[in-house]
C-alpha cells in the first residue's frame, strides 16, 4: 500500500484492460481483471498471483504469474477470441501475499477465500498504523462488513490456477522450464529450549559439563538425518502404516535457522541454547510421524545428558494438495505451450514438485480446487536479487497457460 | 580504579598494617605488604592474588588469596614470630587481573613481572580515558619510566605462592576443601566460519544443500568427542609420542561459548554459520594436536558438504607448570593445616588440579616459580552471586598457608 505498490496496481490494471477485461480494485487493493465469455453464470476460473513482493526477491517473484495470464489472455483477445471462452475467466493480482509490513500472509487472497478474520482489519505496522487506515490513505473504504463481502461464493467458482517461480534449484538441476505443482507442503514450525550448567570454559572438565550447546549439535545432526532417510528411523514401529513413505522420503525437507546461546562469551560453557526447526512435507501424517520421533529422540539426548529440553509449537499448517484434474490439464498444457515454442514434442516427463514455500493457492483451497505451475529460475535462491528467470522460461509458461486456457473454450 | 577500588585498597592496606607488615602503593595500585624476617637481603616470598573483581563473582574471587595469607601473618605477628622468618615476605594485592575496564587481564601483576609493555598505559575505556589518566585520577602518577621500574629483580625473588577459589565444580564434588595446583592449562581459542548455499527452507532438498548449520552440528559434535576422548583420535598416528596422553585427557576441556547464523530467519537455510572454540590443557603439544585433528576433521567434514571452512587462530597461550618444589610444600602445609582443623590426621590424598582459568600467578611465572593453592566454592560456576566459599573452608586455607609460611622459618 506503498506509493508504488499503488503505482503497481495501476499499471496491472492498464495492462488488464488492454487484455481485453473488466477491471476493478475491491476494498483490500486486490486488482482484478474479468471476462465473463460465452457463458457468464457458469463457474469463474480464477488465475493470479501476488503483486506485491519482498527486498532483493527479483522481478518474477509474484508477477511472473499475473503477466503470464495477462499476456496469455491478450493472445486470445487479439486473435477475437476471448467471447469463445466457456466460463468466465478472472485474473486477480493479490495485494498483500507477503506480510512485510503487517507480518500477516495471504491478507489479499484469505479475503478473497473467506478466511481472513475482521479482526485483520485492526493488524498494526510497525508505526501503529492500522491495516484498515493505510488502505484509507489510498482512499480504499474497508469496513467489517465490506471485508466479508469479498469473500467469493464457492458455487461460483471452478478453480484457481497460480503460476509461480520455483524459488528452488530442482528444475535447474533437472533441465526442465516448467514444473507442474502437486501439492503445497504442510509446515511445523519448532523452538527448541535446552538448558544446562552455565560454567566456566576452563574450570568444569568435560565429564562433568551439561553443555546445551553440544546437546543442540547433537539434535541438529539427528535432525538432519531423521530428515534425509526417514524409512531409517520411521520404519520400525507402527507409523508408517498411516502414510506414504515415499511421498514423505522425497519431500521432507527441515531446517534450523537460528540458534543462539546464552550468555554467548566464548569462555562460558553456555546455560541455554536456543535453536529453530522448520519442517516441511506434503504428507501431513508422515509429518507428524517425523515430530514425534524427533521429539521423543531430542528428549533421550537430552536425559542422557542431564540436559532439560523444552520443544514448542510455534505454527502447525497442513499441506494443500492440488487438483488431480487441473494438475493434469496444466500438465499436458505444458506440452502443448513447449512443443509451440520449440516445434518439436517434448520427450522428457513433465517434472512434479512439492511446493516447500506458500502460496496464495494455499488461501484459495478454503475456497475451490487449485493448480499450480512453477517456473525455473536461476541459482535456487528464493527471495534473492541474483534470482531470475530465462527470457525463454518466461515465453513457456505464457505459451503453456494459453494452451491451459483454451482448453476451456 | 573507581572509588569502591580505591577504599578495597585502603582496608586491605590498613589490614596489612595491623598484621606487622610495611605498606605501599606502586604507581599502578598495586598494594604491597613486606616483613623483611632475619635476612632482608634473602630472595623474597610473594603472595597475593587480586584485589578487583567482576560483577556477580561473589566476595571470594581474588580477595580471598589476600585475607588467607594476610590472617596467616597477623597469627605470626601476634605471637611475635614475624621476625623469625627465614626469608623477606610480600603480600601484593594486585590492582587489576580481571580486565573489565581496560579489557587488558593481569595489568598488575603483569607490571611486577616485567611483562606488560609501556603501551599499556595508553589503553583506553570505553569513555576513552587511557590508564594512565585513570591513574592521575587517584592522584597515581604513571610514567614509561616508573612503569619499567615496577618490574622485580628476579634475583630478589624466591618465588610466588597464590591461593585462589577453585571456580569450578571438581573439590566440591570429591568433597574436599584445598587443592594444589599442578598448573594452569595453556590456550587455543579458535573462530570457525562455515560459508553453504543459502536457500529458502521449504523449497531445497535435502540432497541438494550445503547448509552450513548442519555442517557446524556434526563439527561440534565431532569436537566434544575429541576432547572428551583424545585417546581414539589421536593414538593411531605419530602425535602421541610427543606428549603425554594421560596428562592430555585428563586435563583437556573445549567449548563452544558462542554460535550465529546469518541471515538468521527460521525459515532460511543459513547461508554462513561462526562459532567460536576455546580450547585449553596443561599439555602444550597435547593442545597442538588436538586443534590439528580437530581442524583436519572439520576439514573433511566441509568437503564432504561441499561448504567453505576457515579457522582463525584468535589466541594461543602456552601452560604454566607449578613448580614442584612449591607444590610439595603446600601439600605438606594442607595436610598440617587440615590436621590443626580437625584434630586428626588426614587420610584421603589432597587432589592435585589443574586450573583452567587464568590467574595473576601465570604473569609471576615470567618473573620466579610459582605455586598455588585451590579453596572449594560452591556450585563450580565461575563468576556467578551463588559462587561461595563455606566458612570452614576459609579457615583451613588460612591455615595451611600459615603452615606453609612457618616452613620459611
Amino acid at each position: 500500500m506503498s506509493p508504488a505498490a499503488v503505482r503497481a496496481g495501476n499499471l496491472i490494471r492498464e495492462w488488464m484492460e488492454d487484455a481485453g477485461l473488466r477491471t476493478w480494485v475491491d476494498s483490500l487493493g486486490n486488482v482484478h481483471g474479468r471476462v465473463e465469455g460465452r457463458n457468464a453464470s457458469a463457474e469463474a476460473l480464477l488465475m493470479g498471483s501476488h503483486l506485491d513482493t519482498v527486498v532483493d526477491a527479483g522481478k518474477f517473484d509474484g508477477s511472473l504469474g499475473i503477466i503470464s495470464v495477462l499476456a496469455a489472455l491478450k493472445v486470445l483477445n487479439i486473435n477475437g477470441k476471448l467471447g469463445e471462452l466457456s466460463r468466465p475467466v478472472e485474473v486477480i493480482a493479490f495485494s498483500d501475499e507477503e506480510g512485510v509490513r503487517f507480518q500477516s500472509t495471504f491478507l489479499g487472497s484469505a479475503a478473497v477465500a473467506g478466511i481472513l478474520p475482521v479482526s485483520a482489519l485492526k493488524i498494526t505496522d510497525k508505526s501503529d498504523v492500522t491495516i484498515q487506515d493505510a488502505l484509507k490513505k489510498n482512499s480504499i473504504e474497508i469496513t467489517e462488513e465490506n471485508l466479508l463481502q469479498l469473500k467469493y461464493d464457492p458455487k461460483s467458482v471452478w478453480g484457481y490456477v497460480e503460476i509461480h517461480i520455483e524459488q528452488g534449484p530442482v528444475l535447474e538441476w533437472v533441465g526442465y522450464p516448467l514444473a507442474v505443482v502437486k501439492g503445497i507442503a504442510g509446515q511445523t514450525r519448532l523452538k527448541v529450549t535446552m538448558r544446562g550448567s552455565q560454567g566456566h570454559a576452563g574450570t568444569v572438565p568435560m565429564s562433568m559439563r551439561h553443555d546445551p550447546m553440544a546437546s543442540a549439535a547433537e539434535a541438529i545432526v539427528l535432525l538432519e538425518s531423521l530428515c534425509k532417510h526417514p524409512q531409517d528411523f520411521l520404519s520400525f514401529d507402527g507409523h508408517c502404516k498411516s502414510f506414504s513413505m515415499e511421498s514423505l522420503s522425497t519431500s521432507l525437507v527441515c531446517t534450523v535457522g537460528e540458534i543462539s546461546t546464552w550468555p554467548s562469551a566464548s569462555n562460558v560453557i553456555p546455560g541455554q541454547v536456543t535453536f529453530t526447526v522448520d519442517l516441511r512435507t506434503i504428507d501431513d501424517m508422515g509429518r507428524e510421524a517425523v515430530v514425534y520421533e524427533f521429539s521423543n529422540r531430542m528428549y533421550q539426548i537430552c536425559d542422557k545428558r542431564s540436559v532439560s529440553c523444552t520443544i514448542d509449537h510455534k505454527h502447525d499448517a497442513d499441506a494443500v494438495i492440488c487438483d488431480s484434474e487441473l494438475s493434469s490439464k496444466l500438465k499436458s498444457a505444458t506440452y502443448i505451450g513447449l512443443k509451440r515454442m520449440t516445434g518439436a514434442a517434448i520427450e522428457d516427463e513433465v517434472p512434479v514438485l512439492m511446493s516447500g514455500a506458500g502460496h496464495d493457492a494455499m488461501a484459495l483451497s478454503h475456497l475451490t480446487k487449485v493448480g499450480m505451475l512453477f517456473v525455473r529460475c536461476r541459482g535456487g535462491i528464493s527471495h534473492s536479487p541474483e534470482e531470475h528467470v530465462l527470457d525463454d522460461d518466461v515465453w513457456a509458461s505464457g505459451l503453456a497457460i494459453l494452451a491451459f486456457i483454451e482448453t476451456q473454450m
